[in-house]
């Protein structure tokens, strides 16, 4: 990991560049509209973007600067939300299986469905799942799956940002499979990482502290930590999954995950549903990140993860949807929605997980939970951006813009998506993707999936 | 409260009238869609309505039939969500005071907001709300505020339906002034009753058990009764509510309900998130009806309503959105999904509040709640319509239409909405209204109200 984490050179080496503009460099220029700056201001600006660098080259009147221009008017520039943790191909299975504890609807529905799976399907629900969260301002994701070469070329196409992964459980198989398990998550973490002029990281990613033996993370966590891989997983998601951790292990999780070096900064797990007291510490200390999945959690029962507390505690929190079978969507405006009212009902403190805390959640602590170096929209940054429109019945009247993006908005309300520089939706058009294909395949392949499923 | 319950002859004596169709009745179709029937089971139907009884006289192929055709191609027709709950203006203090509980929420924001509330800006906030919910698949909603000659009128000129009433509170003013204020709620149920076609009932409304004086309930309610007019009220909405009422009353909130007449099958009470377990068993026994408003109880930290537990008690209960400023929308989809996720969270059961239960309660459940004769789509039936898209990737695949209604539909996704058999809103476009006029006009009176109120 040589190389800097984009692939590209360092923002204080481009900023030369925008003494050029004039001399080649092709921009485009946002009109018209609000922008929501790094500590949530919101004023009125145009935003000037160097289409080939990715980046904001400058914020404020601007009009009739740039090369080309995307009407913003009525429209709030906002950070492009970061979903930091997904199954993204799961999308065939939304709402195949509901209303079940997760042990029942793992074992009954999702695996039997998953075991089916072929290259093809992953690559149809990568494509819907991608063209979901495009739609609904969604820039970047983190993903855990099977297949992931399907998933990294869609993200290509796509013009999108992710953090891969291939999901390593071993728990019901042969020494040799978890081996060949194991070493395909490697492979796939250093084949992948910096792919798609550098939109694409990856992890190792052991499914969760409970479904990969011991053995295998004491094997191949060093081996990713040589490469400077991070380590992404499930962990204290359900009261079993830390009971079975107890008697198993002997510690509450994430003393193991400490003992395994899986508790590093640039590591994240998904979850943390249930923790104690020193686990909590643990993560504040060692700048572990953890992504809150709210509706999963509420869906299957898993229980309120203590966001306040962990929010107070320092420790860094990003969002995520998690698949849509346990969502159903990918919707981050919906989930930002959820965790701020989930967080007040687990506090029991309507002040706690304030609409701010969320927002940043979603954009911010969603990037730094991924190491993604997105989240914000200042001068110099990685244009990664939702343009919101305001001028609806239900974002009228706006006392205040960050309150509507976590109460109210929907993610219809997305007018533009830009990843890098790039306009990735236009007036809610998704230029890489012909939506009623998209759909169209995905359909067929979960019709497909589930009639070899339940063979 | 002589009259049939929707001023109209009763469906019986209508059925006849489908012999007519030739002879002058003037038709709706709407093709090439599905539909959802009473026991949500889905197919693929036309339905025909009868545009002046407000009836659908026919569901299956019916390909050219109707005098007028409504294009439900890729779409699912669905019964008119409806709110239960709601005080339509408060979407002026939409986000404009967040984060806080209900007591100090009230007392120092919203109290003396309303305080400077004038009959003008009720009309521009019921105006802003209704559209909102017309555009959201709502077709009908149970309104407690203030100036409801104001909101009679906006809800005469969009064409949907509502069951409205004055919100009395006479815990901080004068015997006078509380006698005034009954006496207002008592003379608006009785004079906007059967308003606007039958479009319009009413229902005597005190704000709470804890907000209205024991004596202005011992003497309004029998002469409420004495009208058959029903009572809606707050109850046990928060911890210190029902703390207030047992060192008052000396009594839990529905005993002291129960003492006063006011569970009666057709009152029904907001919030019921506190409840112990006779209180359960005297709303099940007394067949009155609780609406559940979980975005509502989060976002106050008023705690989880134990919804499977009545429903499992048999105990009738609806869904409502309460007003926009502590939800932040009057979005019945949203609500459906919070209602959905807080239900098994509550329950510690993935299988509690499913899908079907969901959205029974925001329609049927919620219909019966409200004592409005709507809620299913079937022959003979009131034809107020919800025709939601299903032709989008967050809707894609389906393998349950209910699961995607519940889980992942948006309000967005409503293409058209009816309501007593005419078209409120087509293709997204509200007919009675100028959605940029209703807009502005609230955004004005939301400022000057602001403004007022801080003064």
């Amino acid at each position: 990991m040589g190389r800097h984490r984009d692939g590209r050179p360092p923002a204080t080496q481009r900023a030369f560049a925008i003494d050029g503009l004039t001399a080649g460099m092709s921009t485009l220029e946002l009109s018209g509209g609000h922008v929501l700056g790094p500590a949530f201001q919101v004023r009125r600006a145009d935003l000037l973007l160097d289409v080939e660098a990715g980046e904001i080259v400058e914020i404020g009147a601007l009009e009739g600067t740039g090369d080309r221009r995307l009407d913003c008017g009525g429209a709030l520039v906002m950070p492009g939300l970061v979903n930091a943790h997904c199954h993204v191909a799961m999308t065939l299975l939304r709402g195949y299986a509901d209303d079940k504890p997760l042990g029942a609807w793992l074992e009954e529905d999702i695996w039997p469905a998953e075991a089916a799976l072929e290259p093809a399907d992953v690559r149809a629900g990568a494509e819907l799942g991608v063209l979901e969260m495009l739609k609904a301002g969604t820039t970047a994701f983190v993903d855990m799956y099977f297949h992931v070469s399907e998933i990294a070329d869609v993200v290509r196409r796509a013009g999108c940002r992710a953090r891969l992964g291939h999901g390593v459980v071993t728990t019901n198989g042969s020494r040799q499979a978890a081996h060949d398990d194991a070493t395909e998550s490697l492979a796939i973490a250093e084949r992948f990482d910096g792919a798609a002029d550098g939109r694409i990281r990856t992890a190792f990613m052991p499914h969760s502290l409970t479904t990969v033996d011991a053995w295998v993370l004491e094997e191949y966590v060093p081996r990713a930590r040589e490469q400077g891989i991070p380590i992404h997983y499930h962990a204290n998601e359900t009261h079993s999954d830390v009971e079975q951790c107890r008697t198993e292990r002997g510690v509450a999780p994430l003393a193991y995950a400490h003992a395994l070096g899986v508790l590093e900064p640039q590591d994240f797990l998904a979850h943390g549903v249930h923790l104690e007291a020193p686990e909590v510490d643990l993560l504040a200390e060692s700048g572990t990140g953890v992504v809150h999945c709210p509706a999963s959690n509420m869906k299957l029962a898993s229980g309120m993860a203590p966001i306040q507390r962990l929010l107070e505690a320092g420790v860094t929190v990003g969002l995520g949807t998690d698949g849509a079978a346990s969502n159903n969507d990918l919707d981050m405006f919906a989930e930002m929605r959820a965790a701020a009212l989930l967080g007040k009902i687990a506090a029991g403190d309507a002040g706690a997980v304030a609409a701010p805390e969320t927002l940043r959640m979603a954009t911010e602590g969603s990037a730094a939970t991924a190491g993604l170096p997105v989240g914000r929209v200042e001068v110099g940054g990685i244009a990664d951006l939702a343009v919101v429109d305001f001028e609806t019945p239900h974002l009228t009247p706006t006392h205040d813009h960050v309150s509507q993006l976590v109460y109210a908005a929907r993610a219809s309300d997305v007018r533009h998506t830009i990843c890098g520089g790039s306009v990735v939706m236009e007036d809610r058009t998704v230029r890489s993707f012909d939506e009623e294909r998209v759909r169209r395949r995905a359909e067929t392949a979960a019709d497909s999936l589930i009639a070899r499923a339940e063979q």
